[in-house]
């Protein structure tokens, strides 16, 4: 059952979650990224390209996924907001939030792009919040 | 009175309220945007333009004002941030956030226009939270 | 000792701490913005520039700085977000985010630089939080 006082405890808590999951990937610590997600966990995050599973898969595409990016200076931010909770009565959580990626280039402005809806289901496991699916949308 | 404790779970909670409230209207959701306002309220939203008054007056002005979206193949997120809540006395809550406007376009750049400051304020009616009264001011 | 709730609680109690402390900023009220430091706190907010220490040694500081802007015709609004929070044995919560500075000048789209990520100290005074120590780091 969600009262509203541990419904606002769970808002906190994904925020804290996302902010920590996400400055992982920042970081390029994709193995520390990927222990975010559950271990038989689903994650989708570009249009036409088929979605990675489980931990492993998941750090064998972002390695491959991030190949791009070696000659390239570029910091990367993501950003979180406006997320939206609907516990479930299974104990998961739908979350809906938008996300825009902030890249940052030596002597240049921040690009913003691409802006994104990210659809994830969360469950908790041993007491902490792990990703069990992540489909990002493009806007 | 106002604790430390319920300070916190009042400012989960108005992330919560703002994030369903501000995606139904990115998702042209008029009807159910409008239900998270009181049956009285007033929303002012664009300088110059006077501000509409309740539901049915907001479902009137916001259908008007997004014609000019009409033949503009546009995604927008309305991104809230740095909310500053001051609960009043009666019961109401003087809410102060920063909003950008994303606006997304097929085959460009998103494009964050305008940056905008939202006065609310917010009361609690049958324990739910809804906008008594929105006014944007614009950068 | 923190439990689930109480993290939870100081996760909302940051994020309305952060919200008050940047639009004192953004609303150029300096000595109001140094009044949420410590009153020895040390603060670094541009490479190659000294930090300002104390209260009014902050107060100084932004004076000089913000003489730059003074024919500038511009607004800022700093976002804060991805905040990562690490409280401390000693009480101290180390606070991690990441920072927009969106800039907005008359007749021209909103500006966004530079993007940095905020290094904080935090400590609680009297049961009110205040920054001890904040290092702002630029992409």
């Amino acid at each position: 059952m969600t009262t509203v006082a541990s419904r606002a405890e769970l808002y906190a808590e994904v925020q804290q979650f996302y902010a920590d999951q996400m400055q992982r990937l920042d970081n390029r610590d994709i193995p520390g990224y990927a222990q975010t997600f559950t271990e038989e966990a689903e994650f989708e995050h570009t249009p036409g390209r088929p979605p990675a599973r489980t931990r492993a898969g998941i750090i064998a595409d972002l390695v491959a996924f991030h190949k791009r990016f070696e000659a390239d200076p570029m910091q990367r931010r993501h950003w979180f907001g406006m997320t939206d909770l609907r516990p479930q009565d299974d104990g998961s959580i739908i979350a809906t939030s938008y996300c825009l990626v902030v890249k940052i280039r030596p002597g240049r402005a921040p690009e913003i792009n691409p802006s994104c809806v990210v659809h994830d289901v969360l469950v908790r496991l041993d007491g902490a919040l792990l990703t069990r699916s992540r489909r990002v949308s493009h806007d």
